[in-house]
């Protein structure tokens, strides 16, 4: 059992209003192979980094579990670089810079060592690289998720509707949904995308939880209601991680299952905002998880008599 | 067992992207008289009206157990009057129009026949307002609930300081619980607030919910995802009046039962929504409440095996 992940590894120069850190490891890739890390390996990651990506970051990875064998690196280009900042709410940021570096390249090789895996996890790419990927496996895999958003919808609408059609997740965030739809209803926008192509829909809100949609079925998972959030770089690649992690673990993907992957995943991201970058993803024991795994039952739990 | 509901009886004129009615029943007091109905009467009604409005609403809220003997005529003014504009995402909305009329004499005086009651709401009005009506009651209720408002805290936050002091659950907005706290964070703005007064504060969170908090207990109860939302006024007065009148009914005001009444109260609040003013809550069957209940439990039901 295996997973393969397609994200960014890249740096980040983040601004919140409880600090600023000017070059931390972030990207897709690397946030959710931390995460799914927590549930299983290998995890076979593909990405492209420049020849500036700190050697420990990868020697830390591949510590984990995580396969290198698919992460390019460019000698004489820079890492995929990111700056932003966010708001007092935390649910919006400014990007104040994107270089896209060794990024503007990418056109990823799957590694014939990787053929044959399960789980397939498209991290936030172009359209066409996410294709580019899911054509190039000999065998489909048993789930393929994928992670997209607005800037796609805006530029490469009709690639992201192609890749739709070969997808089973689709997780994008209220407003990304809003706009794929066209209808304001998140229940009416759910029930269009899922006639795009995939069999569920997760729809992040941030701060105020996710929804998983599936045929006529809706889960809600809520966020914990956190005393600190540090910085929310890097959650919803991290609640992907744990979400994806955790299916290709139990091997299960029913929609029972889903949702339990959706709570993992969402413990997870609420440990990932307690400090700049992955660094907290890189602590959590599985006594820490298992009490905030109890937080979220407890938060939710409530007796109705329906007799 | 008796619950006194203080609220406005009004009128609203309402547009939405769905639709416009000019002139329709609104008001605090009556959405929350009509929610507590579903649960217990009687209702004892503490509010004012002018000569303009319908003794058919009055006549039909006597139908349903609600008492009216707390509830001034003013023969020579109208009903306060409201009339509000809400944007494409229906959380928010722009006040066109307030006109006080009736409601700027408004000095509420409790009947005898009101007196013992043993749950009391003030739905939103001015803390003065609210304390008077405290005030005069020669038992103290087992539970006072209150709603409020930023209006409130911009310009009486002393009086309103003070009733806090006096009430058992507060019911405010996420924006209002920042700005009565100064914290941005939701859990510690709970722990400010909770140190103010009250043993219980719920926050309203419109499409993403509520919580409720309570020493160092939060429980999470979502708003399920509707197709529609056709009117959202009076949703936040009928999940106070659900909640209150559960309360009410089952006289157990333990943080355990106020998690199902919270879930009473969304569930009421779903079906508010779905019409103009409080016409749907004046429709719902047991049959239909039950099914919404069960829609509830479905939501947020999982299984995590934490041995």
């Amino acid at each position: 059992m295996s997973l393969i992940s397609v994200g960014t590894m890249a740096f980040d120069a983040i601004e919140t209003p409880f600090g600023k850190v000017d070059q931390i490891v972030g990207g897709s890739g690397t946030y959710v192979a931390y995460a799914a890390a927590n549930f299983i390996t290998p995890i076979q990651q593909i990405s492209i980094i420049g020849y500036d990506f700190p050697q420990e970051e990868l020697d830390e990875l591949k510590k984990r579990g995580v396969e290198l064998d698919g992460v390019e690196t460019v000698a004489d280009k820079k890492s995929f670089f990111w700056s932003g900042k966010y708001h007092l709410d935390m649910n919006n940021r400014d990007t104040l810079v994107t270089d896209l570096n060794v990024l503007a390249d990418f056109n990823p090789i799957v590694p014939d060592s990787y053929q044959g895996a399960e789980f397939l996890m498209l991290g936030n790419l172009s359209p066409h690289i996410q294709l580019s990927v899911i054509n190039q496996l000999k065998v489909r895999p048993k789930l393929i998720a994928m992670d997209s958003m607005n800037f796609w919808m805006d530029i490469a609408l009709d690639d992201l509707k192609e890749v739709l059609t070969k997808i089973d997740v689709l997780m994008i965030n209220d407003a990304e949904a809003r706009q794929l739809s066209g209808e304001f209803s998140l229940a009416k926008a759910a029930r269009k995308i899922l006639s795009m192509g995939p069999k569920f829909l997760v729809i992040k809100k941030g701060e105020h939880g996710a929804l998983l949609f599936h045929e006529d079925h809706v889960f809600f998972a809520p966020a914990l209601p956190l005393e600190e959030v540090f910085d929310p770089t890097g959650a919803g690649d991290t609640f992907a991680g744990g979400f994806i992690g955790y299916l290709a673990k139990t091997k299960d993907i029913s929609f029972t299952n889903m949702k339990t992957a959706i709570i993992m995943g969402s413990a997870l991201a609420s440990f990932c905002v307690e400090k700049f970058g992955p660094n907290r993803l890189k602590e959590i024991t599985k006594k820490e998880l298992d009490a905030r795994l109890s937080e979220f039952v407890q938060l939710v739990s409530f007796d109705i008599d329906l007799a």
